[in-house]
């Protein structure tokens, strides 16, 4: 496999953007990651997304986007592994670069949510889980994680209130992210507060849809210079059943532990040597048991972790550095190629008020349904 | 890049499947692909698909099958490209092995599309087209591939009769293949009294929809004894825009003249070593156009292919030995997969009464939209 290496990067404010097509915030994020890199024009196009084709009656997302930021003649497709579409779409671009194939790719993560009305928008998400399986006894995609987060609650004893530190943290850090879908201070008090949305998930334990853009364009490390480099150093994707009830064990995201063991295999790197974990916190249930599966914390215990105060950007592990998905915002097949962008961000050093001191290895964690596709990258400067 | 072989296929009659689900179909040929195989594990699953969000309610199908297929902890990714998601899905799984990531892949191409009334399927595929400017207008898909038809017709001076010989000739060939969805010779007399259903475009110009799926393992060609192996010697991906009005010449596809190009290129052939060509007849106007941007023919003419008895089995150039499009069926997202399994059963010479004789090249389009993804792929004995 040849090297890959960091080009340039793009992305949008996440928010309701009624006056803007799918075209245009898509198109926004390709142009400046075009801009940011000095090129107009690359290889091949990988786009991640979710809901294009039942919130926009929009499928060929690909060649939809090559054709409207003037990549004409080029390769595009599209990459859908549900709220892992993004990074799905990322590795795909990265195969293709490996594999000598390809010269140089942009990935394109982009979702429009809100142009729906939020029960469709909320029928759309459900079909991340098993429609035979899980949506036929007509649960949400938030229905399925209530019933992990209630378990985990049960099974190791923790309350509601454990869970705050994260939504606490993560807001605390979009407050600096001008991209960022929330900007709003949460205590803890707030925290409990807020409407209980599917029993015990309440309104801030839950990232708020949106829609956003995030480009990335990548190319072989030679063609890159040596000093400031930013190398793709791991790509592992792993999955578990679609449906929770298979789970040998619900509480486990075992898709997530093996795909972050094969990241760290292929990195040739240990836990210490990250310096920060952009992870998946959808609900702040999958923020703890992500930390759980990646092995920063024991099992049941990774709320620990906030509650000793050590995801704060100045502390032991840094998480949602730029506020994730709880308070960036989480436009669903856009959300991997965010999370990566906000990794190249700590690692170019320009995260200003949230910025990692010292920041060369990072890590992304997306996954799809609740646990079922987990893609996990280790980017590094070097 | 390394080099890739075929290690087995699969594939389920298309068919009007009302007592089977999604899943049933899609596992039934990835357990025959790995039958034939000999294997009962790949590293990696990439599923082409179109229409499983809108017709099933089910997204993420990469997990949704390597779970029911028993690929537990197995990557898996969607592949989307419209109609050409099949052949797509097949590039992906390509780079992946090129690029020495992963040791074996399937792709399963798979769609389900009779669920639904027939105002719902042709909404749905309506979304290959461009939203914003096509579907807005109320046109369909087949309105589309209609106007391109008139507009060929009234240019170069063809009438309506002089396309039959190319549903003629996907008919004979389907009579002998037993996955195909039509049992039904036709004549000229036949195509011209067969229900107009877009002026120009009569019943018998069009492929019926259907549910079925295809699958095919690959694996680096060192793993595959020298002796009958089949290589892929030529991938190639390009693209048009994908509304025709945004097309310089809508009657010429530029996306199949390039794939096929740089196709040709890469597998260091001439037109003439290709010994037999799959291509995606999804309406008869297309099979001629794709004959003349791959080289075939010249502009206006390919029309000629067909009335000089050059497509057949025993001829020049046979297309659709085993009923194309047209005949076999195009379960869209599928497609592709069944055209390249269609060109590995021809080089493996399992074809019987539709065997192009000494067949050693064989080369397969799948496209996406009214030309605006197209992917060509060449295969050879090797």
């Amino acid at each position: 496999m040849r090297k890959v290496a960091i080009l340039g990067i793009g992305q949008t404010k996440i928010d309701e953007h009624w006056d803007k097509s799918l075209k245009e915030i898509g198109g926004e994020a390709a142009f400046l990651a075009m801009q940011d890199a000095g090129i107009d024009k690359v290889d091949a196009l990988y786009v991640g997304n979710m809901l294009s084709s039942t919130i926009s009656t929009q499928n060929q997302l690909g060649t939809f986007f090559s054709d409207w930021i003037g990549l004409w003649k080029q390769e595009s497709v599209k990459i859908e592994a549900a709220c892992g579409s993004g990074a799905a779409a990322f590795r795909s671009a990265l195969m293709a670069v490996a594999s000598g194939d390809v010269e140089s790719a942009m990935v394109l993560g982009v979702e429009k949510m809100t142009d729906k009305a939020g029960k469709d928008i909320t029928a759309s998400l459900a079909t991340a889980a098993d429609a035979d399986y899980e949506l036929e006894q007509g649960i949400s995609f938030v229905g399925i994680n209530a019933l992990i987060m209630r378990r985990y609650m049960h099974e190791f004893g923790w309350k509601h209130e454990d869970f705050a530190p994260f939504s606490i943290n993560a807001h605390a850090n979009a407050l600096h992210n001008p991209f960022a879908r929330l900007h709003e201070k949460v205590t803890t008090e707030k925290f409990e507060k807020s409407s209980n949305i599917a029993s015990p998930i309440h309104l801030l334990d839950a990232s708020p849809v949106g829609d956003g853009a995030a480009a990335i364009i990548i190319v072989p490390a030679d063609k890159v210079p040596p000093h400031s480099r930013i190398l793709v150093t791991a790509s592992a994707s792993s999955t578990d059943s679609i449906a929770v009830h298979s789970r040998r064990d619900p509480l486990f995201l075992n898709a997530a532990y093996l795909s972050s063991k094969q990241a760290y295999q292929m990195a040739g790197i240990q836990l210490d040597d990250i310096d920060f974990f952009e992870l998946h916190d959808a609900f702040s249930i999958m923020a703890v048991l992500s930390l759980e599966a990646c092995g920063f914390a024991e099992r049941g215990s990774g709320v620990r972790l906030g509650l000793e105060n050590k995801i704060g950007v100045q502390s032991q592990l840094p998480v949602c550095t730029r506020g994730g998905l709880k308070a960036r915002g989480h436009p669903v097949g856009a959300t991997g190629v965010y999370q990566l962008v906000e990794v190249i961000q700590q690692l170019r050093g320009q995260c200003e008020k949230t910025q990692v001191d010292g920041a060369k290895i990072g890590m992304a964690q997306n996954i799809g349904g609740s646990g079922a596709s987990v893609i996990t990258h280790i980017l590094q400067v070097g």
